[in-house]
């Protein structure tokens, strides 16, 4: 099938906006940015075998794709408009085509976010780029470079999960209990979109959290030149991370782990009640693990009062 | 070398300018759209042993990414502002990336058009991904569906070079002369940004060829819903073309192939004076091959004045 045919027949009844002026089928797509608005715009790109397993169902894939450029988006408290998809193939395989612009389709439906354009190569590798764009009100980007002193930290959600699949899928971690709940987290994260948007004038530093909590949050310390002290046993995790894994591993899938793309947020003390509030508003929680600190440096808190040796390692050294 | 001192290394030393609030280093960069602009974007994806020979040299690959994408700008009659860039890596080679790196800067620079982030990623096979952003004044974007009954038909510069040089790199040409221009073409197109731009408010239809002339005119035709009628012996052709391909080769090249990146445009016969003197300005050939017609379909005439039995067929059955 060649490509104009596989664009016109998987890819062109997605739905537009007011923004959209002309989509896929010309040169470049023609968009209406928002008046008084920055733009924010992120790449994220997943290859089979490196980011997915080979054998990963095409829902997944085109599900975590999206997902995790969102949730850049979300990390800077701007909304979501617009994406475009990069996609090699290695073969036309219609079933798979299907299923995996059904599931992108849906999936940005739901999250208000738009397919302009893209292209489509073959290759003996599958891979997709996405390319995302969104808008936040001139000036009220959220950088990592703005937690200060006195600021409590927080997370959403529960922490560790998309390490404890990543190390199922890789059988680094044999589980004997139900792992579904780790594994889905790992192909079918949730990027917190609605939340980071409205979190977005209370807070005063915020990253999503890809590369493990301890190396994110390390984003923020260093950009705002400032340390951070936390709780180990504030950090949430859920009931599937403490059965399947060992103390050991579950604090290294906390800390070091990665692909939760939850959020990591500085913000001041008066702020808290307020969050609070939208977390409750949009059903996502949000869990205080920590406080910003003069003394540079990320200090890990043991149940023992002493602090945690921990490397900045990623993903890479967890199992 | 990991993901993060890799970018610090080869793609933070980028310029940015006044539009650019962020850049690389956070979640997502920042932009400041102009006003009373909308914005125009496109990707392009090329992977080794698909769109180039495996053992490309790392500047021709930076060139070629970056100005296939400037060329969709020119096309929509637009400025180029922003590019993400996606780069799947089989290794980190530091040469290969020093050379990348410092041919994207250098043509990024000479284009105006400034890096806003992307994503480095580790595959088996080498593949990038740029996506582009333009601005173009409101409601003043070039389409492809424009095209009216009494327009003329241009293209810019010489036609099926490209092409050549493609069949060239296949070896399913072999050269007994200096074959290096038409090399050249294929590995350095040259986009029509400033032309492309300047043209904006004359032309009615307007693409880039990276099809085929036959292809890329039909695409206009098409979308226009009407037909053209061009002459065979207008299309500018080199004269590495001419000495280099048989009349078949050639005629297949011009028509068939594709890589020229120049831009193919219809106009209205009062704006030929004012075409043909931008054309002067900016240094580019700007040639007359046909006329749009009301009959749809597209017609080629021969020396003799018959019609030529032409198939739409892309570069894929040129050689």
């Amino acid at each position: 099938m060649h490509e104009f045919a596989l664009i016109q027949k998987y890819f062109t009844d997605f739905p537009g906006d007011d923004s959209l002026v002309e989509g896929i089928g010309d040169d470049a797509a023609v968009m209406r940015p928002p008046k008084d608005h920055f733009l924010v715009q992120s790449s994220d790109t997943l290859v089979s075998g490196v980011h997915f397993p080979d054998d990963a169902p095409a829902g997944d894939i085109a599900y975590k794709a999206l997902m995790v450029n969102l949730s850049d988006i979300a990390a800077m408290g701007a909304k979501p408009l617009w994406f475009t998809l990069a996609l090699t193939l290695p073969e036309v395989n219609e079933a798979w085509l299907r299923s995996f612009s059904e599931v992108l389709r849906d999936l940005s439906i739901q999250k208000g976010v738009v397919l302009v354009g893209g292209d489509t190569t073959s290759g003996s590798e599958l891979a997709l780029t996405i390319t995302i764009t969104g808008a936040v009100k001139e000036g009220e980007q959220v950088m990592r470079s703005g937690a200060r002193l006195g600021d409590e930290v927080f997370v959403t959600g529960n922490i560790g999960d998309g390490a404890l699949g990543l190390a199922l899928w890789q059988e680094r971690i044999k589980s004997v209990v139900d792992a579904e709940p780790c594994l889905e987290r790992f192909y079918r994260p949730v990027a917190r979109t609605e939340l980071g948007l409205s979190l977005g004038p209370l807070v005063s530093a915020m990253i999503d959290c890809s590369d493990g909590l301890f190396a994110d949050l390390g984003h923020i310390l260093e950009r705002s030149a400032c340390g951070a002290e936390i709780m180990l046993s504030s950090i949430p995790v859920s009931e599937s991370l403490q059965s399947i894994a060992s103390d050991d591993q579950s604090r290294t899938a906390m800390l070091n782990g990665g692909d939760d793309y939850e959020l990591i947020f500085c913000a001041p003390a008066s702020a808290k009640d307020e969050i609070l509030s939208l977390a409750n508003i949009h059903d996502c929680p949000v869990t205080q693990i920590g406080e910003i600190t003069e003394a540079s440096g990320l200090r890990v808190i043991n149940d023992d009062g002493h602090e945690l040796n921990v490397f900045e390692s990623g993903y890479r050294h967890f199992g």
